[in-house]
């Protein structure tokens, strides 16, 4: 199964000499580029200005590992940490960074670049088969004729799911609200469907509940960012909405979790990142207002797990109180 | 009580010479421009074109009759026709031209022109008492330290209602979804509020349910472009996904509606306008994703009675299930 360009692991990150070359998500589908970190405060920064999103930070942050991997000890700590702090709600980078850490503190320090280069090798390993699990339990959700509503770009897992079902003579159509203010949703996610032959309708943020009213959807399906072990999620900033308008139809609300948080008992200890509110007086560099009139831009919704139909895993598909069973 | 630049008649439509011009609310705030019109052909074609919205139409309908007061009574019959097939949606207009028609009809062809004129004056008067009653009624749902959630651009009563709770007193703040694809929210609510010194911040449409789980709006309230006699209304589609979050959450939902339509029995005779999805793939000229993926655009939301809890009209604040009755 060959992922859309977007997804692809040299076009999220790639090292490039001393430097590291981070595919520019901004600028997709209408440019391919990238750019061009020179050190680790330099990819903090791009992760801070949504240069990659959703997954993106964690592959970044592993080849980020790689080009420092030679470095001393405090100095990868010193980044690892840096990198963590960069995108507050997504805890599956922060945790995995720690993983390591933890490991190369007990490894004695020679030969310890070609041993982290090998641990990621592993970790980068084991997410491709989590991705191509999550696929298949979230193919095995889906029937012929469905029409599934989405949120932002939910990625590996979602796309594997529909791409699997797709294999196997399913007919599925998914509607794709644009996921202002970045356009996540028209500009990766609805091309990327394209591109692996999915068909595909490009929506506003609002009309989720008006395809549902009208009995057009059947499915509503998104990544989140985190998990806790109450089964709460949180995912971009719109998928509450559609979770409670899903409720309200009675349609089934499945959201993707590569990596349930155990650090997190319950939703109350989800940290939701704020952003600077005039991110969304503009799109694309144009104004949608006056400059002077106040934004504000809370980038995730805290989706309470009473309005979650399945949470799926890389183990199994489960209900959301069952995820703390699972995990802990 | 001043309304805002945008909702001033002679902003809205003015006659000069022998064309009509409209104010071109597609490029407001940035620019406070008109579009000329020759002929009914170039001024039903700026319907549809979206230069003036809601309740624009309606006074710009108005204005064209003023502008061929003189014309045969055929042509002016012809004119209505054609400005009430503009927009589907909003079925004021397509009333109100009716009306003025079934009079003129009765009225001998000597004086005509002047009989319409007087008509008119009267029509006007007519909506600006019932914008005010309805400003009063409004107003009186609203208490100190209110927050509301609006969605599009809710005109004269909305407004009306804040600037009346304002001036007893009460500091409410109102929290304006953008409002894709063409900004009414961003570019025509959140500027007007601004004007008359309402405390105003923008957020995406995606945003309603977000802010209700925060518990920080306390009221939603929309304009409605049609109601039923059964209560149900159609606004600009966004407004059921926060009708249905507002119910969830418990908040009221008040609906400001101008002329419910006696010829409506139920929710099932609205004609829900579909425009082209290929509007959605841009703003403001710029591109949103490739132009070969599709788009859909839905422009109005059905919603169901159940959903409001509140219906404003001239007469009194109704809840939905007692509209047909007051009005039948």
């Amino acid at each position: 199964m060959k992922l859309p360009w977007v997804l692809q692991k040299n076009n999220i990150a790639r090292i490039k000499g001393d430097s590291l070359l981070i595919g520019d998500r901004r600028l997709y589908p209408f440019e391919r580029s990238f750019v061009t970190c020179k050190n680790v405060e330099e990819i903090a920064s791009a992760l801070k200005e949504m240069v990659t999103q959703g997954g993106g930070p964690l592959q970044v942050a592993l080849t980020t590992l790689r080009l420092i991997a030679n470095s001393p000890l405090a100095e990868i700590k010193r980044s690892a940490e840096l990198l963590s702090n960069s995108r507050p709600t997504n805890t599956t980078m922060r945790r995995t960074l720690v993983a390591i850490v933890e490991k190369l503190e007990r490894h004695p320090s020679k030969g310890r670049g070609d041993y982290l280069n090998a641990l990621i090798d592993k970790i980068e390993e084991a997410y491709d088969q989590d991705y191509l699990a999550m696929g298949s339990f979230g193919s095995a959700l889906l029937k012929d004729g469905d029409v599934v509503l989405t949120t932002c770009f939910a990625e590996h897992s979602f796309i594997l799911s529909l791409i699997k079902a797709q294999e196997e003579g399913k007919r599925i159509k998914v509607l794709v609200p644009e996921t202002r203010p970045y356009l996540q949703g028209s500009r990766l996610t609805a091309p990327s469907l394209d591109e692996v032959g999915i068909e595909v309708e490009v929506i506003t943020d609002a009309m989720g509940a008006h395809f549902m009213e009208r009995g057009e959807i059947t499915h509503y399906m998104t990544a989140c960012d985190v998990v806790a072990m109450d089964g709460t999620a949180a995912n971009k900033v719109g998928s509450l909405a559609n979770a409670i308008g899903a409720a309200y139809y009675q349609i089934p609300y499945t959201n993707f979790a590569l990596s349930p948080d155990t650090t997190l008992a319950s939703g109350a200890g989800i940290l939701l990142e704020e952003r600077d509110g005039s991110e969304i007086l503009e799109v694309r560099g144009i104004a949608t207002t006056l400059p002077t009139l106040k934004g504000r831009y809370p980038s995730f919704d805290k989706i309470d797990p009473k309005l979650i139909t399945n949470i799926v895993t890389p183990k199994e598909i489960f209900a959301p109180s069952e995820v703390g069973e699972a995990y802990r």
